[in-house]
């Protein structure tokens, strides 16, 4: 059986139906681009991913990255990927023309990585991070800084890591020890271990850059004393030569339970002179600078997960329709045929689910992609300044909603394989060891429900919150158009009443007792994720509605219409419904949890 | 941070308060015992599942077993384990005195088998199928086989498998297509393939007894033609020596995500000349003689996923209570000391959500254990029908609720332990990674439910149905005497009378149309799962609330009773509550899931 990456019906249905990527190119920035550049990109995407990534990433999952205390050592088609990224422009797609680049609209970048991602998520953690890290520069870094380390980044030569975590403090970044003393020379001293860091170190490329958070000698305590440094792996003359090796060693590696091909790596900052850093845009001002990172990275892991989720319910989709197993109970003939397993009701269920929540968070990371890309391009400010709204108050749930049930995904495609599901010999177990990490990667759920219910909700006297109303009643207004979006409107529309009183009333109790206030903010982002996911849905299901009207649509379309009404109607039904004992839990402010004693367990 | 075997003061709870396991002393089997035999007995199981199981857990794992084409190797403590498991008595520990066992009761052995399966659950797979095998022998098979092969298996000698899959029909054993041809010596000549057969081959023993469905030619289609072999890896000379190799062969082995100490394999029987096979009991009652070993196989399944949960969440616990990182969201200085991260509310969220999955788990496993303990040796014979009635209604909900619960119970540690969570530098992932198989070993939730709502449930004119309401019910007429129970009585009542409801309507959609009543049958049993484990709890509740009353117990004690009710508390608000839109599902019939076609996925 081979394995699909993704669905071209779908990618065009997510980019051309349901989002109007079309009209981007009335955008000036686009405007030397067209339909067919679009297409290519893609097409590009795919089989570079097809050929040189999904190639090894069964191989790069049994030989995991081996470090003799020298060198790492990759599986060698992990540097035929990377060149092939390198050369065929996915580095630097988005980037100005001016800069080398392809000026290409972000939507298009990330349903390209989704193929990637899709082929081997492990491999795909270089260039991915390698990305981040160039926009990063891009963005904050001095003039001076970018002219010696983005051009070699997005050609290739160098890559680039996010260098954020230590071992001391996990999530917390306002914790972290890393020092940086100014020198003379108008460098920084950098000294410090960094832990988990993907891609930390590997001989792929000629250089790698790390973006390091480190606190300025003297610097205020807490988040507000974070700086952004510029560290690479080895110095750079000013020709733009690979010079002497800076002060960055790798302690070791940590092996991880997937995602194995991706170096996770603990390293260690100027433990001989220091490591020569270069100071990112103000001082301080690190955190701020680096959350550009974290929240394209949010996106990029959600779509990874989205990814593995959606080759999981592909894999699992192809076995159920060729593996026969049973009868159905109707039939009681021993002697006849074997049913395929697809033709019981509970393969469907688990097929369905599946389908429900792999193009559900594909949808849903293309939605955040359309959103970034208006925050930068669209029309008027007011437009740009609302897309940018939306996006941070959705980031949240974006990141968190994918990565959650698409490891549920995987662990149904587990499940409609039975015994084959678990074992090596089949793809799927890879899939939800590798989709495992992503419910962790880019911060937990406890941390995103934490800003949204904390932070994100509240901002700017709650307009993006307002905004995404506003967004999903406007869908619901459309709803009664067609019989099979018509369901939608009375559960939706009681949803976002009951997330109006649920969030009311918890901001009421954080006035009054913060720590009680923000106990269940888990639990909050689950019951918003779960109106979110509905939505994107219903917009998917009102494109599927319309479709099928098409006079002389094909039996293909048609029967990929009806499929998503379908999974639209699941997701309306098993999923949506859940939320009601959730907003009870949180209307009566529950402290069961919150009261557990340490010594009573 | 060690890893501690489950918690021996709620293992003495779950047998002496929650379950009246000194009462087992009246009875005659057990009147030579006393309660130091019984705590004798669960010391040593601990103590050589610390010494003997616990020390290759992870070796295990990272050195699965290997097959050269001719032996298959396993690293060497696997060889310890097995004979001090044996030498310790418990292959034999609950047979009879006179065939050199111990007479020890049921719940004594599974609870001493689970502190094996916390240290081990890989290499607890081989002395777990060969007590399942010999009790089977002992059951059905005739005094001339086992006076052959039950001595050594209770020695140690040989071990036992259970050989049922085959390639080509997974759970339906009414398709298993291996023939078993009667030869002149009275013993019958067997060729097949099975698949998936765990403890199929190794060194451990002088030689391994397959216990294997076959057909014997001519037999009846489907369920009914089944009959039942012993298949020796090794003929047995008539004075009791191991004598030729039968015509078994290893084909190879699977490789599994976890369980990797457990040899899965894949057998040819009579690729040569024939395996000669014994028959056990009468031609063509195989498949009814087998529900024993699978009926036990069952609980044992859940009893392991039970142990996993435990291990992950009491490793998660004391990560939690050791790890420093972040403040409370009320602390926002900077400069103060770190949380422990058991100081966050919803670190203590997925800590107790662990607990009540775990302890309900080995909680429900143990009741089971009661039940089949009651339905041998129960004063009464209407006590024995009883108790034989209620755990065949709740076996598939004892299989199933513990694997699916307790999988997450494991994903909730990796979850508090971060990126610490998913790297093979700690143990939690890999309790993950084992605890993937247990809701496929022994059948899945779609096959659990279906036999629940299919079958279980209306036998004998749904008595053992009445029977579960009656004890609810007995449980809840006492729930009022404490303040901490009180709040049981109306939402239990009212999920009774939900059960009740979905079940008439259920079984009057299946007299129409079985094919569409059965479709959500796996809703139904997570459903019904729900109710058991509110019960459950309750129970624990009840023992806990009594135990606060006693005078002058100690702090750890009070400390105990209090982490009890606040789990259970924490089941019946946040976990029984989902049943509300499961039943209105059920009620619906809703049919999106049947209704979905192949084509429109």
């Amino acid at each position: 059986m081979t394995e699909r990456l993704l669905n071209e019906r779908d990618i065009a249905f997510q980019l051309y139906e349901v989002l109007d990527t079309e009209a981007l190119l009335q955008r000036e920035r686009y405007q030397d681009h067209s339909l067919e550049v679009f297409a290519a990109t893609l097409d590009t995407g795919r089989r570079i991913a097809q050929k040189y990534f999904a190639n090894h990433n069964r191989e790069g999952d049994a030989h995991e990255p081996t470090f003799d205390g020298k060198k790492v050592q990759l599986i060698p088609q992990t540097q035929d990927a990377w060149d092939a990224f390198a050369e065929a422009g996915f580095l630097a797609a988005h980037h100005d023309f001016e800069d080398g680049g392809m000026q290409l609209p972000e939507v298009i970048l990330r349903a390209s990585m989704a193929y990637f991602n899709a082929a081997n998520i492990a491999t795909t953690g270089y260039p991915f991070l390698s990305i981040g890290a160039a926009n990063l520069i891009r963005s904050f870094a001095s003039e001076a800084l970018q002219a010696r380390f983005l051009p070699p980044m997005l050609e290739g030569r160098f890559s680039g890591t996010m260098a954020l975590t230590e071992p001391g403090q996990g999530s917390a970044l306002g914790d972290i020890r890393t020092r940086a003393t100014p020198a003379d020379e108008g460098h920084y001293l950098v000294r410090g271990h960094k832990m988990f860091i993907s891609g930390g170190d590997h001989e792929l490329t000629e250089n790698i850059v790390h973006l390091v958070l480190a606190k300025i000698d003297g610097a205020p305590a807490g988040v507000r004393g974070i700086s952004l440094f510029v560290v690479p792996k080895f110095l750079v003359n000013d020709d733009g030569s690979t010079g002497a090796r800076n002060d960055v060693a790798l302690a070791g590696l940590l092996h991880k339970m997937g995602y194995r091909n991706t170096t996770s790596t603990v390293l260690n900052f100027g433990e001989k002179d220091g490591a020569i850093g270069y100071l990112v845009g103000e001082p301080h001002k690190g955190l701020q600078y680096m959350f550009q990172m974290m929240n394209e990275a949010r996106i990029g892991v959600a779509l990874g997960a989205a990814a593995l989720g959606y080759q999981g319910f592909q894999y699992s989709l192809d076995y159920a329709r060729q593996r026969p197993q049973g009868r159905l109970p109707s039939n009681k003939d021993p002697l006849s045929k074997q049913a395929f397993i697809i033709e019981h009701a509970d393969v469907r269920r688990m097929l369905l689910a599946q389908k429900s929540y792999a193009e559900g968070a594909l949808s849903m990371c293309l939605y955040a992609s359309a959103l970034f890309e208006d925050q930068r391009t669209a029309e008027t400010p007011e437009a740009r300044r609302r897309a940018a709204g939306l996006l941070d108050l959705l980031t949240p749930i974006v990141k968190s909603w994918p990565s959650k049930y698409c490891l549920q995904a995987n662990e149904l495609a587990i499940q409609v394989l039975g015994g084959s599901g678990y074992i090596r010999e089949y793809p799927v177990e890879q899939y939800y060891r590798d989709n495992r990490l992503n419910p962790i990667h880019e911060g937990t759920e406890a941390i995103h429900g934490l800003d949204l219910l904390g932070r994100k909700v509240s901002l700017n006297r709650m307009a993006a919150y307002d905004d995404f109303k506003t967004d999903v009643r406007e869908s619901l207004a459309l709803a009664a158009r067609y019989s099979e979006t018509a369901p939608f409107i009375a559960p939706l529309e009681s949803a976002l009443h009951t997330l109006d009183e649920v969030t009311d009333s918890l901001q009421c109790r954080m006035g009054d007792q913060i720590d009680q206030g923000l106990a269940n903010a888990t639990l909050y982002l689950d019951l918003f994720g779960r109106i979110v996911a509905t939505w994107i849905w219903l917009r998917q299901a009102q494109k599927a509605a319309e479709g099928l009207t098409r006079p002389g649509i094909s039996e293909a379309d048609a029967a990929f219409y009806r499929g998503k009404l379908q999974a639209a109607r699941y997701y309306l039904d098993w999923e949506l419904p859940q939320t009601g004992p959730q907003a009870e839990l949180l209307r009566q402010g529950n402290s069961v949890c919150f009261d557990m004693q340490d010594s009573w367990f």
